[in-house]
């Protein structure tokens, strides 16, 4: 984003919160977006001035129109640009001489439609940079504030929304009409809305910090295709968490290969695996949905109800079946049924009739009316076993839906405790859904979406308050060494370090890299065996020989000396035999791990994310369950303990069904000093430990073998 | 079911399509369940008589009342009862005095509030054995007939459905209302809606025969709780889909173990265990749901659209981000995006503007009005490359909603293809969506709803098409043998059969047991190898010991004759050491197995499936991820395929990763046998094959240990 805001001042207040606005390239054709969007500022009362900059009208919808922004004779804060794309740099280099501040570039025809549009674009960025403007777009919806002493629909949809707490930020402005549409069907408000388009200078990530400081803001959602700038977002991410206790809620979509690629030729971006973006998010607490639906069910539950201290829901239905599909729900998303104290048992039991069934899911049965729910509901809420109520109705025939509809958001208004509902069916109970909707009670079609809105809330709850200690920093690595190796490497045109050189960047990091030498000579071979401790394992140090095994040029569980040197004398002679002309600069000794199990450490490194590492269990799982987890460097411990604990195979080293306990804690300690080591040492492209042999508790672990891709950072 | 039909005649006739009707219970007060199911079959214009019967009033709603339904002086095929359960008993002579053939009994207060209840069940069972009445209910909401010579609400909903193609069954009358409700905002019709309650006598599964029959019908939607009889359930279910070619939707609740108890103590019955019940529908050919929602969504497909010839989609859309989405979704459920042929491209290329992305998902770009719909459209459904369209829209400000929702039905009504359409957002399309809704496109809120729907409608129309062979019968198998010797066991007053006894079993089905034989002197022993051939295990014959590998009466790879003499002096004197008190019958001599993976086999008979049997891969894949599939048997060899293929591990018998291809051919025919095997002898509880050594391709598989628990059948 162009830094052009004075000290105090955010860069995005003349976008957001113009005194006047300028729309430069509007019509008099209604039904087009150049006219749309001025009549739009114009109809849904901008508290601002509005002036309408036209080539040739005299007047917009009545308004005085002007040729040039020059031409207009007071300060304009905002100028929203509806030419097409090939005057917009004109447009732009005018708003600059007017001393504009803040542009929206509504118009399409950038880096969208290929390498004459990404020009385009880099010269309004210069034009912009020049002058000092803030921009959204270009390609966008617009902007949207319902802030009552700005309301700007700075935007061509359909209909402004009503002022609420959600701010919206979407990389695609089509979607941006259907989420207004659904959004104004379900009595759900904004505080701000923003389609951002191809981003070119303010960003999401600028979008998304300027909202943790906007009062207005609760709850934050996003729509993207790309995250080009994955560790960024990650960091302003967690800020908006941590620093404002705000939740943050992403669509992102292109997860499937497919949907990328038809992601990329309409956005023109290049998506990062969907597992790293998944791993990332959850990384930085963001609360990833995966349809829209999906998000504002999450976000109401985050915008209009108290956070739940703990998962145990009282479940009051007036009906068993809907009873037993949200028991199963909350089951299905970890949630506990609460179990109610004796005093609610016994109000229950007092004031229930004799058929309701009185453990939850509580049924007040069919002809309950709205005294029945309220008792139920209150007791539940006042019982200190119960973390949220989740109520249901379906509309039977003595059912009085509105009076319960009232009933229940006047016990939810009398507890700091969240109460969701479920009013299934829909024509005969929308006035009650409406009474919620408009008391603030999260409104469910369905019993799955409020136990996992419920869940969520209950999520980002633990999240937020988490203290995550900073990634571990080992004083005891020895950094310059191990740069010192990936640089020689480097330096000498190699793309994979040695297998001896992998294991001294480790060994650097103090990695529990197993004693090992290169022998050079059967003698050299018997006195380094003896000196890391039998019994070793054997096998030719050459670059030529790609299959070791099968030539016979690895040997294991060697145990005496002499063996060694014999050990020494077949290795060479087998690959003399199947490959006469491989150089060979000795043999390799290292000494035998143990009894463990295996587990897998890797690291890659992703344009948009950095240093990603890799965790698993050997062999079969990753490579036919692709059972493994990822998290971003540096890793603070807690989630490095998270992504072991993601990994379905982990309870094998934790002692299931009577196997030896592992020394997990050495892992742990591996997995940190991996992380600090792939911080320190940009070089490092890709790395693989596999395996690691984890020994029993207490013994420790040991890496066997490693494999470094590295590059010039 | 009461079999009281004469020849020809459904002894559901009489309750959904009588001539004449007798509430039997009813009231004047409105509000109350007694008087509003007389006032909606009065209202809601059935097309026969009504007679109310009511103790104490003179008319009801201005019809002429009868004190007993023996007053009424015409014929009376349905008599509903409204009456508490205490006075039902009395009211069942009744009608069966009068010759009443069908009964609804609405009220509560039977099975399912205790033993007291189950009395009451019982009682009126007897009486309507007595006089050949079938009967629907008790404790349920009704039934409704939709067929316009009919039209029939015999319920206490509080709105009689339109007429359409789906039959809608379920257990909790509740959740009707709520279906209801749902169903008539969406504009969907029903043929007939029966909720079945307790089913004492008419059963979810002779409602279901019923609809099988029934040209009203085309698609059978089912909400249950329990299932009771779960083989007779997928027998049923088999027959509907493969006779009648009409699709069966399942929604069953009670998935966790926390909604099954819920669900118990609600309906008072038992569950069985979730994935059971999954194979069992999946086995059946069932669509199983898992929410009414998707349950709906899914029907409309079915119901309303030709069934996908293929997986291959053309989604077409005005906006790139839900066309991501879509895509998304689409590859989710294993669709693919169909490659358009040349010929399509060049109109593409010729009709739709340059800015347009014509590769798949089509963009016909925000503006575009119904032509463009319509080209993009009606191109891609005439090429042969694409199975099905997905329509998407968003309402963008030129977009023409209602002329391109028309345009969208005219060119679906043109093709043999299902179309489906996805117009998002809420108010603004309503309009949209209701020309789509009356001429039945069906429409989604959501493209994965969408998406799932196409995937549930090619799964149905592959399992409709498809050839089940019946199970294979082996001829070489000695069924008295087996069964001789589970009986002696049982006689024996044995849970489990002897180990030698288990795999004697298993010979008599021809099941790949390794050579073996109990041995009771060394001399024997070293006989009994060289017979079998070498190497050998040994372990001891002895019911007392438990842990044989910890007390070294287990010794492997024995390979002479002398070596296994000495081994079997070994193994008695071990146990005497350990064990001094231990009966001991020998040593138990075995074949080694020798290399090849370990599956297991497993077989279970549950209260309602019957046997039902398991595959997993042997280890850590069953203890660990519960990798393991199920099925009833009998199991038709394109199942045993099919549950080989489900469990997740299976690549790793068929080469992943450069293994060796295991000798999956015999894997199928062991569990063809074991199907056999479990259906011939109903003394067998419980089997277990564990392990079955597969060998490499063509070197079969072996039988090393197996485990028989029996009872008396």
């Amino acid at each position: 984003m162009a830094d052009s805001a004075g000290p105090g001042r955010s860069p995005l207040e003349p976008i957001f919160s113009p005194q006047s606005v300028a729309v430069v390239g509007t019509t008099r054709v209604p039904g087009t977006v150049p006219f749309d969007i001025f009549h739009n500022i114009l109809k849904d009362d901008f508290q601002g001035t509005i002036y309408p900059v036209s080539p040739s009208a005299r007047s917009i919808a009545g308004v005085k129109a002007y040729k040039y922004i020059l031409d207009i004779p007071d300060p304009v804060d905002l100028a929203v640009i509806v030419f097409p794309s090939s005057v917009v740099k004109l447009a732009m280099e005018q708003c600059g001489q007017k001393g504009v501040k803040g542009v929206i570039i509504i118009s399409a025809g950038f880096r969208e439609v290929g390498p004459a549009g990404l020009q385009r674009e880099q010269e309004i960025k210069d034009i912009a940079r020049k002058y000092g403007i803030s921009f959204i777009g270009p390609n966008c919806l617009g902007v949207i504030n319902t802030a009552p002493n700005v309301h700007l629909n700075a935007s061509f949809a359909r209909r402004m929304p009503t002022e609420g707490s959600i701010g919206f930020l979407s990389q695609s402005g089509a979607l941006c009409t259907a989420v207004l549409d659904y959004a104004h069907a379900k009595n759900i408000g904004f505080s701000k809305f923003v389609s951002f388009g191809n981003k070119a200078d303010i960003s999401d990530i600028d979008l998304m910090l300027s909202l943790k400081d906007d009062p207005a803001t609760k709850v934050i959602l996003m729509y993207l295709e790309e995250m080009t700038h994955g560790a960024a977002f990650v960091d302003a991410a967690r800020k908006v968490i941590h620093e404002a206790g705000k939740p943050v809620l992403v669509l992102k979509s292109g997860r499937t290969s497919q949907g990328a690629s038809a992601a990329a030729s309409h956005t023109g971006s290049l998506a990062a695996s969907d597992e790293i973006v998944d791993a990332a998010l959850r990384q930085a607490g963001v609360i990833r949905c995966q349809t829209i639906e999906e998000m504002f069910n999450n976000a109401i539950a985050l915008a209009y109800q108290p956070l739940p201290r703990g998962r145990r829901v009282a479940i009051i239905t007036n009906a068993g079946g809907p009873g037993v599909l949200t028991t199963d729900a909350a089951i299905h998303e970890h949630l506990e049924l609460a179990a109610f104290s004796d005093r609610t048992h016994d109000i229950f039991k007092r004031s229930l009739p004799v058929t309701a069934n009185i453990r939850n899911p509580v049924d007040v049965i069919g002809d309950a009316r709205a005294d029945r729910y309220r008792v139920a509901m209150g007791s539940a809420l006042e019982d200190e076993n119960v973390d949220g109520a989740l109520v249901i109705l379906t509309p039977q025939s003595m059912t009085d839906i509105d009076t319960i509809a009232a009933e229940v958001c006047n016990v939810a208004a009398a507890y700091e405790k969240p109460t969701y509902c479920s009013f299934m069916g829909e024509t005969d109970v929308a006035s009650g859904i409406a009474i919620l909707q408009r008391r603030n009670i999260p409104h469910y079609i369905l019993p799955e979406s409020m136990c996992r809105a419920f869940a969520r809330a209950h999520d980002f709850r633990t999240e937020k308050d988490r203290q995550l200690t900073p990634a571990a920093q080992f004083a005891d690595v020895d950094t310059a060494a191990a740069r010192g190796l990936l640089d020689a490497a480097i330096a000498a045109g190699r793309t994979y370090l040695t297998p001896s050189d992998a294991m001294r960047v480790l060994e650097a990091y103090r990695l529990p890299v197993l004693g090992s030498a290169v022998a050079r000579s059967a003698e050299q071979a018997a006195r380094v065996a003896a000196e890391i401790g039998f019994p070793v394992a054997m096998k030719v140090e050459s670059d030529d020989v790609v299959h070791k095994f099968d030539v016979g040029a690895v040997m294991l569980g060697v145990d005496t000396p002499t063996a060694v040197a014999a050990a020494y004398a077949t290795i060479l002679a087998n690959v003399n035999t199947h490959q006469p002309d491989a150089r060979v600069h000795g043999v390799f000794v290292q000494r035998m791990a143990g009894a463990g199990d295996e587990v897998i450490l890797g690291v890659k490194r992703d344009p948009a994310f950095g240093a990603v590492v890799m965790f698993g269990l050997g062999g079969l799982f990753v490579e036919i369950f692709r059972d493994v987890a990822f998290r971003i460097a540096p890793i603070p411990l807690e989630h490095i303990r998270g992504m072991m604990h993601e990994v379905k195979a982990f309870p094998i080293l934790t002692g299931a069904r009577g196997r030896p306990h592992r020394d997990t804690d050495a892992v742990e300690e591996c997995l940190q000093r991996l992380s600090q080591l792939v911080v320190d040492c940009p070089q490092i492209q890709e790395l693989d430990i596999n395996p690691l042999i984890v020994r029993s508790r207490g013994d420790g672990c040991a890496v066997t073998d490693a494999r470094i891709l590295v590059a010039a950072p």
